[in-house]
């Protein structure tokens, strides 16, 4: 079969490689049918992931056809459509029982990680019953990919741990897919306003038009000025969606007393905390990996319409043009890539 | 009357100052009868809290009794014996009404900071009916004054920030009489490892003596090992008790994913936040200034010989000793002074 494959720093390639197989009865194969490229695995091409090892086959989010389940296997059988989540949970260890799934001893992150991923014709997904989903009868595929990863990501780490509430100010720090995941799900916990600060005009009008009250284009404008200009005291919760030390900056320094600050974004670096003036404020800063806990709640927003996340995807490709997708989502500024999907049904 | 009066940095007097007076119609005037000493009032004297002014009385814990209500008090006569709180609330604000009482927008922490506190004779209390509480009858006073602040500071921002839950391990960094605070009121929830670090030995002791489970030297050991050596992933909480870079340090390398770090120290400089290795585990990191919003359920706790915060009680003043105890207070490594108690009966 054909896959993406990591080939060290700066290689990839589009390789014929063999088909994975069943290795444990937990085990799930899965014809993939509906893939797209993160901005996780342009982090892992420039080499800021060193786990991943050189023969990885990359990628953690798609929807596909169950080919063959282990026998250990009891929610899917042979033929069912499947969405496949960014996470794998056994279900079993201290922490899935915790619903900490991103930290599964047995599971976590692994997709396109430690072990090969969605960027192929087929996948091996461990741990099948705790880590596939049913797609429901008529759903959009095309919908359902942004639910592997981005949607619950931005809800779970940015939206719930930031705590958003009726009435909040929240400021969104970076407009890429999962900034614009926490803006779509902030949304069903009614905030009074949604900032949206990135330096792309283009990004700041998809925002808009995705329910973003206010834009702050952070080339032009100073967002810490106009964020406090803005409010009283300071937003209700900020949430970092880059992952540099200049996005996390801005978002301490607008939180109001009792705020919170919910980190989304991978970060390579440290960061400056600024204790000296946060100590007597009363802020909660949180980070994380996605749990997907929510991602059944989120399947039904998506069946109802209330959540419709295929406004994301902006560039449509066959399988076989795989390698140009990803050159269109490297060069984001250009091509104006939001979320980009491949095909292969 | 005498009162402990700063007179910029390194300058402390024992001084007559005129008695204060009631000012709007919710203050009321306090007969003290007794106080102590904060850490906070020795950074004050350093110069670290450039907010408050030369000829400020210091001090902001005690007990005392009512000598003189304004006409909108209702919960207080003249007679009555209250306990102070630290943090001065209008009930009225949006910060209030949310129960951060620290950001009172009319009160907060302005005792012996932004008003004259009650290292005096007598102290003004604004918004009494909120900031005081009355003295259950029997109660033993000295513990009482371990409620102004220390106590709930340990409990709130600490213990409830810091999310501590039966079975967790605990680590507390700085066994300083908020650290011990910290420790008698996990005790509340029934962790199962009780982690106490500290330089000095001899508080390491005391904090044995009130329930730690494990205490750790660090100008012997190093605590990150230790702790790491002690649990499979690192520690549940962290609660970071001095408000040096240092400690903060130990706080961040040793949670666990899904951790919790509460600093309730005080900053006088930003700290080197990991986020490289934070952003992927799950963690919460709070901050804050004690709401007093427990000083009622600590008060019940008192009165039922759950929590004795009189053993934290290592020197006896009288009034006219108050140079004395400040001299006691501020060389705690010689004198092995925890709490001091000032008695003016």
């Amino acid at each position: 079969m054909k896959a993406i494959v990591y080939g060290g720093p700066g290689k990839r390639s589009f390789n014929d490689v063999p088909v994975p197989r069943i290795q444990k009865t937990t085990d799930a194969i899965v014809r993939i049918t509906r893939t797209t490229i993160c901005g996780t695995d342009l982090h892992i091409l420039k080499g800021d992931v060193p786990a991943v090892q050189p023969g990885r086959i990359l990628g953690h989010e798609g929807v596909g056809i169950i080919e063959e389940v282990g026998e250990g296997v009891s929610n899917f059988k042979k033929g069912d459509r499947v969405l496949i989540s960014c996470v794998t949970s056994c279900g079993k260890c201290e922490y899935c029982k915790k619903q900490v799934y991103a930290h599964c001893e047995d599971g976590g992150w692994i997709l396109g990680h430690l072990i090969d991923g969605t960027q192929a014709e087929y996948v091996r997904i461990p741990h099948a019953d705790n880590s596939l989903y049913h797609v429901p009868e008529g759903a959009d595929e095309e919908a359902l990919v942004m639910l592997s990863d981005i949607l619950p990501t931005g809800h779970e780490i940015g939206v719930l741990y930031g705590a958003v509430k009726p009435g909040d100010t929240v400021a969104i720090v970076g407009a890429g897919p999962v900034g614009m995941g926490v803006l779509l799900t902030a949304q069903f916990y009614s905030p009074a306003n949604l900032v949206v600060i990135d330096v792309d005009d283009a990004r700041l009008e998809m925002a808009r038009k995705f329910g973003a009250t206010h834009t702050i284009n952070s080339t032009r404008q100073d967002p810490v000025k106009e964020l406090m200009a803005m409010t009283k005291d300071g937003v209700d919760v900020a949430v970092e969606c880059v992952g540099i030390p200049a996005t996390f900056d801005v978002c301490q320094k607008v939180l109001r007393p009792g705020g919170h600050l919910a980190n989304v974004g991978v970060h390579g670096s440290s960061v400056d905390l600024e204790l000296q003036n946060l100590w007597i404020r009363n802020v909660t800063i949180t980070t994380g990996l996605v749990n997907t806990n929510t991602t059944p709640m989120l399947l039904k927003t998506v069946e109802s319409g209330k959540l419709r996340p295929e406004q994301l995807i902006t560039h449509r490709y066959a399988f076989s043009e795989f390698p140009q997708a990803y050159e269109v989502f490297s060069n984001a500024a250009d091509s104006k890539a939001m979320k980009v999907i491949i095909t292969n049904e």
